[in-house]
């Protein structure tokens, strides 16, 4: 008998009481059965993001809400600083050049995250950015960026701050009102612990003035429209409607242990897993800067990459992820995020340290599911 | 007791046996066991289309596919020639109005089809034109366009056919090769059978010409991209797994009771529904061109359309549709699409005439049931 566990940094684990929910039978949206739930969620959706402001929801992977933020910002020539360390800094890059979008580009490099005073200089340089992008956790690298810090420097000018918090919502901490941050993205299919389909994106304020004037061109991801519906607990078109009943079940949840403990969960699951790592020997990808969502580590010399993702899926029952671009075979990245305990961390390193025995990898073995639980009490 | 039946034009009710699938523990979209899922959907959705070509797969709602299917053929200036009989030719407008892509329109009175002499004289008399717009199943009228003959005077021309067959798809025929429709859009919660949250979309070798010039600016939605995965059995986002999941059940249970007879089965309660509408001296509001999925009804004079509606759902327990914008309070809409059978016919015109009983309105109770029961056998 093989157990799977799904350990990728998303989709991530749904919980039986959500699955059990979206199996019942579906419902008209244009109701106010429909109305009543979507007004409940997007309350919630509130405290999950932590702003008073409006929280928008896509039918459309997160890729979809990043477009959102910025067609319906910007125009075409404008221009965006994008701080790039990762897969998904890149995607903002490659949205840009879609829409004809003049990008300033900070590249940092892998594992590593942005210094925020390099931000504070290039918007000096560029006082006419409108937008500056940002992950907060890079899913590619595991790196946590300060958003903090990043808003703080993007509020006093006359920018607007975007954060993909995709990946790192409701595991990384993320103020919204608090640290000013006028648009965060997020995905249904991480920490928020439903299936992927849905994107969201909140609204500040200072993102809804540029509003009016952004002249990208868009249609299903208009967030004029979209903000009009959602006024009346709505939606322009018709929602992934069961995915929202799984959400309104899981935010219950992530509202019922609070926010502040969620987080902290999650810190403590990522502090386990990578106590664990190191204790046999196994190098962090983002030593200094780590997510509390994911954990990526540097596949050991000698040690095949991508036989380690397979070897660990295919025969082991644990689903985690390899490396992408420049990462690809280099490093595999272990989530602990949404429906995560601290079982779960030791069950992820029992199943590494038995793909690396198998590998020919030396190292005490037990060293990190012992290092691991001692983290955990 | 009161029992819910949905019985509205999307979304439609989603067999037990796929909602059960749905709620299975979710697993990886990057993996083997995913690519062969996702392959087998890809093939079966061929037969669904009736067609030999790709069927995208888009994590949107099927206005999501309508986008697509302009912004990757058409640049803004370009030609479209659109035919208007209600909210869903509307929506072909409006897509072309934010793309900035130039309309020929061909408004047809709502509750008729459009002439399709009238198309051809238009694309006569605009040979520039790009595209020609058409719906399958108007859903807002309950109208059936002739799209074979759309389909046999566009392929004369440069332009191509695109087919918004949306709530149409597998109720109403459509043979997208034989009748040569360069582009179809389905969408996942009508007879397809599960919930909102897809967006399907064929690509004819003709269509797929244009896309390398087509300028309109996109990223979600860029077909090029999503071809390419496609050709992989893979998605460039991230796809919303469960309902591809329960997509692979319905899928199945339609190739196994046969597209010919899914067609006629949905034929079968039209007829059944519209026997029995008339039998109690209602009208329909397309009598001469009724599609397959739904049933428009005119709300009998000095009947409340608006308090019929409310009441049938609230009162008796079955959700049923309105009527949109010139429509509204006028007509009411009766869905027999995807997982509707003989009895279902029943329920609705039981409950139809419970509310105009309860209404005041004078008919001999029972003659519609009865009249759809001989319609049936």
């Amino acid at each position: 008998m093989k157990k799977e566990y799904l350990m990728a940094p998303g989709p991530s684990p749904v919980p039986p009481a959500a699955l059990l929910d979206m199996a019942q039978p579906i419902f008209h949206h244009r109701t106010p059965r429909f109305k009543t739930l979507f007004g409940q969620v997007n309350e919630m959706l509130k405290v999950a993001f932590r702003t008073a402001n409006p929280v928008i929801t896509f039918t459309s992977s997160g890729t979809g809400a990043l477009e959102a933020s910025m067609v319906n910002t910007m125009s075409p020539g404008d221009k965006a600083i994008v701080i790039n360390g990762g897969k998904f800094g890149e995607r903002f890059l490659d949205i840009c050049n879609a829409y004809c979008i003049n990008v300033v580009e900070i590249p940092v490099e892998w594992g590593t995250a942005v210094d925020p005073a390099v931000v504070e200089a290039k918007l000096k340089e560029h006082p006419d950015a409108k937008v500056v992008c940002s992950t907060l956790c890079e899913t590619s690298t595991g790196v946590l960026t300060d958003i903090k810090a990043l808003g703080a420097i993007v509020a006093k000018t006359d920018a607007i701050l975007i954060c993909d918090a995709i990946s790192g919502l409701a595991a990384d901490d993320i103020r919204t009102d608090e640290w000013q941050v006028d648009m965060v993205a997020g995905g249904s299919q991480k920490a928020l612990m439903i299936p992927p389909g849905l994107g969201f994106l909140s609204v500040s304020e200072k993102a809804k003035k540029l509003i009016d004037n952004a002249k990208c061109q868009k249609f299903y991801f208009n967030l004029k429209k979209a903000l009009k519906s959602y006024a009346e607990s709505d939606t322009p078109w018709t929602p992934a409607l069961t995915l929202i009943v799984g959400l309104h079940r899981t935010l219950n949840m992530i509202i019922e242990e609070g926010m502040d403990n969620v987080i902290a969960r999650h810190a403590k699951l990522a502090n386990a897993t990578r106590t664990g790592i190191k204790a046999i020997g196994l190098d962090l990808y983002a030593p200094t800067c780590p997510s509390n969502a994911v954990t990526a580590v540097k596949v050991p010399e000698k040690i095949d990459g991508l036989a380690f993702v397979k070897k660990i899926r295919d025969e082991k029952g644990i689903t985690i992820a390899g490396g992408q671009s420049q990462a690809k075979g280099k490093i595999f990245r272990l989530a602990h995020m949404g429906y995560a305990v601290d079982y779960d961390v030791l069950t992820a390193l029992a199943a590494t340290e038995k793909v690396l025995y198998d590998l020919g990898f030396s190292f005490e073995i037990g060293e990190s599911v012992k290092a691991a639980q001692k983290a955990l009490l």
